[in-house]
């Protein structure tokens, strides 16, 4: 198998930067999806109708995005059953031939983060056979807890020829409140996009960029810009752009002169851009993806 | 029912500051309780032993603890089974009268965030129907997303009078990498324990402590210290103790002078001070309890 940043490099080559971010709320879901799933059990009627809508943007968005990025929080919410869902989930987007970004913004020490990181990629031995947990290609991590906390995902990582995508600069408005704060004449965001870049150093694959990402928020145009610079190697995941506000020249900022460098998630912006009782939500799904793709080409 | 504070205060009155970790692995678990699910499907076996070990210790270490913390990883490492053993646990801990908490470590943004906080506390709501998730009395949160991103948790939890644990001072060896960078004159950590101080301030029960509590290392005593006098009506949870280091002298740093403010954490120091063949397994988990409340004694 090719390095992640690899795999990467070939996914936006193909379709470009855009990231389709799979965050399903059962309120926003197509009534015809709510409805198929009528006579199901109440509390798996959401979990199966999460798969099924998540299964059909995959074959939507296909010829829009070569990567997309589950957020475990939304089926987490439903609960043992959602996370089946959500393991089926990106099991079917790698069979789709998608790279896959598990977003789930983990972080722990020592053996606790070894636990995480064997979830996201190796799965779960047990008496010598190994079971597949979420067999993601990567993984968002925080970093708050240190490079001990994030070694085990990096090791992890490398073993299994994955990839990590670390917080560096957030999309949120609130963002600031730390990752601003000034410490040696630098923000401890760039503290943290400095560690970032010598993490990932050790990486570097045929396409000139490494297995250790950086997440930076489209909502900071500036700040792309400054960390492009800080971290050249470095894939990052831009969240921000579309619903929250970043636009296509902004993140653009982002993209090395080789074209490569950066993914562009929209989450909404691509996934619901219709009101639930809409019948012609596949095309307008499909309408979104376009514009994206087009707007973001290098 | 009482504000989590004071539910919390009610327990470490009854049986003191110790609060058990519950981390299983399958590999360290008593050979008597891997034999008795040998033959269970071979992906089920091992989440059915961790409910069974859980529920055996929870039983075991009761006499001796009013808080117990199941942490999240090492669940998700056995997929959606694993998260049912975890629901399920969790459930059993609370019908045993133990306080819980979710050590899941969780941050994000906006919605995400809320979906993270509801599957913890309120449950998920479908179609006017509420189902459980995690139900459980509080969980940790990573605070590098900034305010805007732990509100969401601080706000279910109010709702459901429920409690959080924001990072402050990890108890890894690593921790200072971020949390000790100088800024404005005081490290990181400072920095946020000041604003865990402010959230906090809106929540103080009949007890004296609030419903926003922090997580600071055994294994720094110094910080411990500090950051009593930062945050004096916050609730401390103190990872470190045993296992790690950390000492029940130095931990002692984090009580107020009325006993409470405190929760210990031991994990495998409680849960694995046996080697998995030994027969008096069950003895030494309740030996290692007992200890470790008298040691920890206000």
């Amino acid at each position: 198998m090719p390095a992640f940043s690899d795999r990467l490099a070939e996914a936006v080559r193909q379709k470009g930067p855009l990231c389709v971010g799979i965050d399903p709320r059962w309120e926003s879901l197509p009534k015809a999806i709510r409805e198929s799933v009528r006579d199901e059990e109440a509390d798996e009627r959401a979990a199966i109708a999460f798969f099924e809508f998540g299964r059909k943007v995959l074959e939507l968005v296909r010829p829009y995005s070569g990567v997309v990025k589950p957020q475990a929080a939304f089926f987490e919410l439903l609960g043992p059953n959602g996370m089946e869902m959500l393991q089926q989930l990106l099991q079917e987007a790698k069979q789709q031939g998608f790279v896959t970004i598990l977003d789930a913004k983990r972080g722990d020490i020592a053996s606790t983060a070894t636990a995480y990181a064997d979830a996201a990629f190796s799965g779960c031995a047990i008496d010598g056979e190994t079971f597949p947990v979420w067999n993601a290609d990567s993984l968002t991590i925080n970093p708050y807890l240190g490079r001990d906390a994030v070694e085990p995902f990096l090791t992890a990582a490398k073993t299994n020829e994955r990839g990590t995508f670390v917080l560096v600069r957030t999309s949120n408005p609130g963002a600031g409140l730390f990752q601003d704060l000034v410490c040696d004449g630098k923000p401890v965001y760039r503290h943290v996009a400095e560690e970032v870049a010598k993490w990932n150093a050790a990486t570097i694959g045929s396409c000139g960029l490494g297995d250790v990402g950086a997440v930076v928020g489209a909502t900071h145009p500036r700040e792309l810009v400054e960390l492009r610079g800080v971290m050249p190697d470095v894939w990052f995941l831009v969240p921000g752009y579309g619903a929250q506000g970043g636009n296509a020249a902004d993140v653009k900022a982002a993209y090395r002169a080789d074209g490569l460098g950066a993914i562009v998630n929209s989450s909404r912006g691509i996934t619901f851009p219709f009101h639930p009782d809409a019948p012609d939500w596949e095309a307008k799904i499909v309408a979104a993806a376009q514009k994206a793709q087009s707007e973001l080409k290098p």
